[in-house]
């Protein structure tokens, strides 16, 4: 620790495919953060949801505990995400971030939401991959770290590591949202795509589910829900409203679709489904519709791969940001990029 | 001025359209940056090329002064953009900024550059929306500015106030841009649409010019110098490149591009205008090409009044950003963005 480095601890929750990437990519890029902050992240605690957990605040060997995990093997330790942070409550280090990577639970975003208060009334940051906290309780929680002078940082919530919320904050400065539209889900484009080619439904999901594409269990994609989760996050940023998934106007792919698909394809359009989002005098509101889309509509053309989202805006007219293709890295990206803003404000002397 | 409030004293060298747009801007949300950055922003110099200049170290009233330069009148000081930057030079204010927006010269790009020069050398930030000082001495600049402990920034120099630079700065943390391609000028985009749609060259152009989209001299858009000029700037920036425009491989618009682009269109393409970039181990080139685009290809889904910018990284694959329609506030929007920037770090101590 160089004399006027900062220690910084990190405590993972959550330890699947995006947490251990995003281990390998702080093991990797650390000394970028050093020298730019002068800042030393330390991960000193990983709490996985079945198989254990460590800590140990010299720091933990990331890419020794990449490669157990991986390798099938559990951590010795049964200390939970609680007994973790109040760890680091308890430690001396001047900066504390707690990263909550476990799964999206959308009827109530639980246990995260928990996670991040805990995080913030022991004085961590918090940063999640995990879009349910922002899409269910954003206002409360980001007064709370407000009141508490920390961050809640939520990059990953929309498009993985493609910076929306980071790019509005840090780049448009004074420049007013007014509504965005976008196509945020990659299942159910990967599906309207394959049945616009003619491929029947159910073999186009397993095709998607056999090529890591779709999840095991797709309901939450198809019915629309994961849209809902992002467009409610997305509003309740950059549209000051304060919606749930489930006040989300919301339709999803059903039996019907696929005769839908051909009779929009026929009519010259695409059928895609869109999330939308606008300012209005009863406060915002937002929705997932599937959208028979002109061909020239930037979102028509997207492939099968590929997410974008549109903003509409007071000075810049409209802007769209894409990602053409999503992986594991993008999203362990999302939340690297979040630890930078936490070592950016605290180099800052925040 | 409030007791915490620490003044920021800025000269505008050049008051034609963009010059009189980010007044009246500045104008409106001086109040967003009072209270983001406890800076107090008072333009005190405005020169214009022909119609005189203006001093007034209290902060001259915008609003009138754009009032009486779009109806005509003219300033009544001669003092020159080096007069104005030795008052700036001489002030006690702790924050002073030269914003430069006066009309490219693509054969050196001065006199921009020199009043850079000369801002940077009399302690003052320098702010740009002149892509000619990135594109022609980036490295040089940008090392001058770091020297010194000041900001040199040019957000306006490529998709005008759409983030791109500040994007990559600001969002984009420890990723590695390899490489770009995009479409960044309107009017040969212009052109090459109208071509495709059937109309002659001569007339497309002088409906251009009509509509008050092309130049009066549209031959540095034609030529493709002022997308040269732009893939210059990226490159400098993004790729650590020492380009000018003159070592940017180089295509324009002539009299066999109906042909080609009727040829292209045939086969199922888009004849469009792209601008590319990438590292290579001879260090990092650039081009401007007319490129027969597949229909799916992002690029050529563009409308004719827009822009796009892909970037190619290490952690985040493709990404592009996309400006649907500009406009002059928009340009001019670019220029407070930096301001902005300059306001963050002199509010962060800097």
């Amino acid at each position: 620790l160089a004399s006027d480095e900062r220690r910084l601890e990190l405590a993972l929750l959550g330890f699947g495919h995006v947490g251990r990437r995003f281990a390998l990519l702080l093991d990797e890029r650390r000394d970028d953060l050093r020298r730019a902050f002068r800042v030393d992240p330390r991960v000193v605690a990983i709490c996985t949801s079945k198989h254990g957990s460590i800590y140990n605040r010299q720091g933990i060997d990331l890419r020794d505990a990449v490669a157990r995990r991986s390798s099938g093997q559990s951590f010795g330790s049964h200390e939970t995400p609680a007994d973790l942070i109040a760890r680091l409550e308890s430690s001396a280090a001047p900066v504390r971030v707690v990263m909550e990577a476990t799964t999206l639970s959308v009827s109530d975003a639980q246990p995260a939401i928990a996670h991040i208060e805990m995080a913030l009334d022991s004085g961590c940051h918090a940063v999640t991959v995990n879009k349910g906290p922002v899409a269910f309780a954003f206002r409360r929680l980001h007064q709370f770290a407000s009141d508490k002078g920390l961050s809640f940082l939520f990059e990953g919530a929309v498009m993985d590591g493609v910076p929306i919320f980071n790019l509005v904050r840090e780049t448009l400065p004074s420049v007013k949202v007014t509504g965005f539209r976008g196509i945020v889900n990659t299942t159910t484009q990967h599906v309207l795509m394959a049945l616009e080619a003619g491929e029947p439904f159910a073999a186009a999901l397993e095709r998607m589910q056999a090529e890591g594409i779709a999840e095991a269990d797709p309901a939450l994609d198809l019915q629309g829900w994961d849209a809902a989760a992002k467009a409610a996050a997305l509003a309740n940023v950059l549209l000051d409203a304060d919606l749930t998934p489930h006040t989300v106007a919301r339709e999803g792919l059903g039996p019907g679709t696929a005769a839908a698909v051909q009779r929009a394809f026929a009519a010259g359009r695409r059928l895609r489904l869109v999330i939308s989002g606008s300012r209005g005098s009863g406060g915002a509101h937002a929705s997932v519709r599937l959208t028979g889309l002109e061909p020239t509509d930037i979102l028509a053309t997207l492939a099968s791969t590929a997410n974008a989202l549109i903003l509409t805006t007071d000075l810049l007219d409209e802007i769209a940001i894409c990602q053409m293709r999503g992986n594991v890295t993008q999203t362990a990206y999302a939340l690297f990029s979040d630890l930078v803003t936490v070592c950016r404000r605290a180099g800052a002397g925040g």
